[in-house]
């Protein structure tokens, strides 16, 4: 059988590297191009020490045209805004594309103006691109030529808030979302705020009341509920390598307890492998290195609070990616993700 | 000048080893017994290697009477209960005690009863036992024989919201407190919660809904504000050894933009050392290793929102019991505290 | 296809952990039994919650019969000793064995008494149990009945050195290995020095000139080269989860530079798809989570020094241990191992 | 009484942070002075926010005569080579200097540029200025006018080594130290090697053969035993803040057990508070955020081993600094160091 052949678009970033772990795995496909800007041209195993042996590649800056005479899939790992500039030609050129950025993933050009200080290159997408979050959108995401990757915030906040809004038992107002994220989250990039000794011993919130991502989950959680909901989401960043961890409170919209609610997220993803709805609360340990997302419901005083845990850089990114490749090729959805 | 006499009652733990750190330092008081459950009287040194050379002791099991020929002030590092079992005979002969324990932080023993699950065996100094926060109870504090020194969550939580709640900023109810502790807060004992392979590169929350120290902060603030506030706390492990961060969510009771806040807090704590009030977001690896409680506040959309950090072995444990000891005994408060 | 049944003896470590979340990935086999002393009966996923999903069993009591009936083949996880208790019962009822303790490492009961301060309770068996490296036995490996799997710090510490021994590079005189491992080498056991606060920010020394995985690394050695070495091993407890890292100090048997030197481990290796010879130093992080040793060599002075790193659950234990087991049935030998 | 004014050169890294914490506790001296480079005269508690309320100044960029308007002694926390360019004009204007860069420390100007690849600017005073190791060379530090503060892996191997040389226990040929290091070491620069994800979780080896800190064992120990020694010095680099674990492997110059070997550290320094000798095996912990140097030794085959800790920015940087500060101004030599 011949494999189909994928291509990394920016394939320096941890994600990146996480893709090629998971597709060495892949008894389907196989990754024949990896691209930087850089005329360096080094090689993939000097780039990611971990991967040597599973790849012989070098990273080269490849245009359009010879990504489409090598891959037939694109992931495009580049930062917003210069994805949404790659896109439309990798598209015209007959390849199907999951995006890691932002770009895709919210409803209009407005919004993303206003949230990511730019202005869209290609806003006629917006609204119309499926949210790779398979869970909830994989009727949309079967067939697509491009996929919108969600966010890792919001795929840990909407898993477990929408079923529950869905079915009526909490309030689309006034939902804390308060979120807490390992460092791998930040990427790679040469700050101080990524030091080792800056987040090693140190815990801090940041982006209070300005990150990208709630937005996001606002729009997102709206497209399947129908209502827009209210959100006030805090980040803070983690000493450990990978891993999120969300708490959210909301106002109950009826009366329910917690075994009620649990029973709620069990129904709701009862054919889904990689939610797991426990009586327990959940751990990053657990999640850390694999594709599930772990969750359960406490009611405490007045709130429903929903705790949850997924590995950023699996179901957060790269995993949730590769589902994504699986559904749009019709491979089984868990391939090389066990 | 004669130094006053300093017993640590149950000397194992991690307070009892911050306490003898911090008294090496001070000029005016000696440590003069440690005591033990053990009849192994093993010596300071091996029990804490870290300060084999500054304090040459052995830990003893001592009678009351034993303790009051060699100190003056005891600090209580027993566990809940324990705690309250001892206090008496101390107070009874003359001693002067700084209890660590929970034990006479509550207004009433129904509460501690349904809290810790224990009959109160020293119900009457319940109500009336000073908190040792100073910068909330130091008029309460000076010229007292026994303090109740504060929980590390209460402090972390306490210490921002209340010049909040007195000043009619925010209000009493609905007040969503998340907070993140590292593991030393989890004390020294054997379970595999503590264990290094299940904390490092893990996050998660316990007690929620569940954790004692809900009572204590709102009995606290109401015994400074006048009103029992309605508190939703959730703790959280971190994987680092100390510090506490703490996010509040509070529905406002007034307008007022994050200047207005921020001045509030400044003002009510300008003559306070240990408090830093910012304008940017506080850090856990800023307050580690000090006595001081960091904290700043934003407004999100229809929420006040606190952010506040403290190490939890010192200022919320081992050097607030030295503070209120510098108060006790009249010393200068941040004597050996800087 | 018809799997092959497997059963982990002793299935609460992390070893176990590590095994299921391998078998998850396998193809040709599957986990039908867990054993534990416990009455509890307890879930895999209470036991282990990051399996949950993956495995649907239970922990149980089983004696050999039972065993037989469920499995072909045992992975043996039990403490030192306990497994040689049980190992001739599995065996005499057809079932094959690959024993993860020390029991059948050794060449002679007398050597495994002085070291481990047993009698041995199955003496015929040592030595004439294959090592379980295949990079260097594994002709011995092939249609063995009982596989005597390594342990961690001899698999990183022989295979940089056996090449060197074995092409008369090296003396095996005054070899010097100081070895650094992560914190899940010391197992799950609730003592002093697994506490996340005791190792956390730490590092030491332990077993200094005591470690039993000396005699273990000179034996083997011997086994191969034909010499016995003289070894000084110290290993050291570095605050992370897995890895080890290996840096040795040998006396040079002939002139060699490093480009000779790292083209002999180069040449030795050439086969090995688990054995990545590279001219950069290696580090743990590139071979965690992976069945990979890395390794270089420098010369300093009058010393040829190796650097190699494994990770100590994979390479180190569970990995090499589907290894061999891929080995004995005839599969590929990286079968879910990538 | 006036107190001793204090300027540190170049204040914006690790050790100025950990100088203004101690001196925050000096009851003698005073910081008056904190240099950069920038323009931007940035307040000290916005590039050291843990010393927020402890110190209130700005980091500017000062002449030597604007230094020596405001301080009497000078803390030079500059990078090599830069230290030597400003040291003589600050010695010119009378104030003393205490020099935390590698550019006093080495004996002559020849091995300066083999190892730093620089022309020393000040070779004259190469081979006259005391190594700030008191408990070596304190009677060199008294009255002196710079003083070259050692580095911190030199410390870690100097200390334990230089007795065992001195009373003929072991050789000075052969001597292998393998040392650890946290992270803090490597300073704060913005370098892939320091970032979080890089670090954590990892374990490495650096410099193998080539690290800057070989001559100066080398020298220092010649100098104080009149024997120039020859060692092999691997340094490591270990996911924690702070401190350092020393191995070393020496060859035995006469027969001795450990009881003679420890008996020798403890009694060549019994009346120093800052190196403690022990029986037990040291660990990083017990040291950090100290002043100490705890070792030991062993008898391993036919090697002395010595094991040794110390936190780099405290024994190995800021606190021996402040060490020879006290010594210069003849303030008792732990002042502000316990």
């Amino acid at each position: 059988m011949t494999k189909t052949r994928v291509a990394i678009l920016g394939a320096t970033g941890y994600t990146a590297s996480e893709l090629i772990h998971l597709f060495a795995r892949h008894p389907y496909a196989e990754i024949t191009a990896l691209t930087t800007r850089s005329e360096d041209r080094p090689h993939v195993a000097d780039v990611h020490p971990s991967v040597r042996g599973l790849l012989d590649l070098y990273l080269e800056p490849l245009t359009d045209d010879e990504l489409a005479a090598r891959a037939d899939c694109v992931f495009c790992c580049l930062p917003h805004k210069a994805s949404a500039d790659r896109v439309p030609g990798l598209l015209d050129r007959g390849m199907k594309v999951i995006d890691l950025s932002a770009d895709y993933r919210l409803d209009d050009a407005q919004t993303f103006t206003e949230w990511y200080g730019e202005t869209h290159p290609d806003p006629d997408r917006l609204g119309k691109t499926p949210y790779g979050l398979p869970e909830l959108f994989r009727d949309k995401i079967v067939g697509a030529n491009l996929v919108a990757n969600p966010g890792c915030y919001p795929t840990s906040s909407i898993l477990p808030l929408t079923p529950l809004l869905l079915n009526g038992y909490i309030k689309p107002e006034d939902i804390i979302i308060d979120s807490k994220s390992g460092t791998s989250g930040a990427g790679k990039s040469l700050k101080p705020g990524n030091m080792y000794c800056t987040v090693n011993e140190n815990f801090q919130a940041y982006g209070v009341g300005t990150h990208r991502h709630r937005p996001e989950i606002e729009q997102v959680i709206a497209r399947k509920t129908g209502t827009l909901p209210s959100v006030i989401f805090t980040p803070h960043l983690v000493a450990m390598d990978r891993g999120i961890f969300t708490t959210t409170y909301s106002l109950p919209a009826k009366a329910a307890d917690e075994k009620e609610l649990i029973a709620c997220l069990r129904d709701f993803y009862k054919n889904e492998q990689f939610v797991r709805v426990m009586d327990a609360l959940p751990c990053v340990k657990a999640v850390a290195h694999t594709n599930f997302c772990d969750m359960t419901v406490r009611v405490v005083r007045n709130r429903v609070m929903t705790l949850s845990c997924i590995d950023n850089l699996v179901k957060g990114a790269s995993g949730a990616a590769l589902q994504n490749f699986n559904i749009l090729y019709g491979y089984p959805e868990n391939t090389a993700l066990i």
